[in-house]
């Protein structure tokens, strides 16, 4: 999405070749507009799907998942949670995650009460790099036998492999700017 | 707000005579339809307020304040974020936040660029219970030399004694569903 890639030219800070750091409209101050004109164009790309939940991961794919929600107009949508300790009952699908900007790996938990077999669900999220988030996602939708729609994420970081181990999940994955490589202080989509 | 009371008497789990579980339509699910119409009940409330822009806290204020962003149709909200270290840097205004419920301080930041002298903000939360997390925002906002508008959350605890410590700063105070006592198993509104 073209508005999307302009604002991460104009107020992303590059942190090294790898890292580029948009605080000011993602993922500490959020863009609302802007928000919902990536929903808008996330439902435009999975125009063919029926979509009966959104499913996200705390804490930085909950505007997202509003915003996508609304734009869907579905009642509801879920955040799963990171918990350090694996203690975990039986009222919940849980899924490993290992995250590589913070080299630990989290249990994720969402509630069987929340993802139900046959629910249509689309899963979205703020970044998709290593991928690791939304396999873990994709696999608490398949332990309830929920069908996963696709996974939509705001900025993609195509050099870090995520897109690949989605869509060998069979799962089609959207993404609003697509960051192709950081070099020399400048960012090049793809 | 009515509904809201319905909603909790229906899905509120009580676990004991001081915590009630929501899981289903505000913490962990979201009901976006239910959210949409507390953002609308929260801006009548403050209707002779001007609001330039929402801050609350991560996690489980961030679908509130983009639904009440929405509703005021302005740009931005910001979520302020937990470290359980104390390192901060300059950039940031901090404030120590106790839980109650997780018996620890957290700092709580915010980059010093998202809160501007003589903004207009409204704070947003899920729940004020002990009102420290509102204290600590309002400390925030007053660092910044920003205006509090007011505070206003989906559900009240009455009995702990939040509402007092925020109006006892000038501030005025919102809530969706006010409970005053969890008796016998039974939820009583106040």
């Amino acid at each position: 999405m073209k508005e999307l890639e302009q604002e991460i030219l104009k107020n992303g800070i590059i942190i090294n070749d790898e890292i580029v750091k948009i605080d000011s409209f993602l993922n500490h101050q959020i863009d609302i507009p802007l928000f919902m004109k990536l929903a808008k164009d996330i439902r435009e790309f999975f125009k063919d799907q029926i979509v009966d939940k959104i499913l996200t991961i705390e804490t930085s794919g909950i505007a997202l998942a509003f915003a996508v929600g609304l734009e869907y107009g579905v009642k509801n949508f879920v955040f799963a949670k990171k918990n350090k300790s694996a203690i975990v009952g039986n009222d919940n699908y849980t899924s490993q995650i290992f995250s590589f900007t913070k080299k630990s790996t989290n249990t994720v938990t969402v509630d069987k009460k929340f993802i139900n077999k046959g629910e249509n669900i689309l899963i979205v999220d703020d970044f998709l790099a290593g991928g690791n988030a939304g396999v873990g996602l994709i696999d608490i939708c398949r332990q309830a036998g929920a069908n996963v729609v696709g996974f939509a994420a705001a900025v993609e970081k195509l050099f870090q492999g995520g897109r690949e181990k989605i869509e060998a999940l069979g799962v089609k994955v959207y993404s609003g700017a697509a960051i192709k490589s950081i070099e020399n202080n400048t960012i090049i989509f793809g």
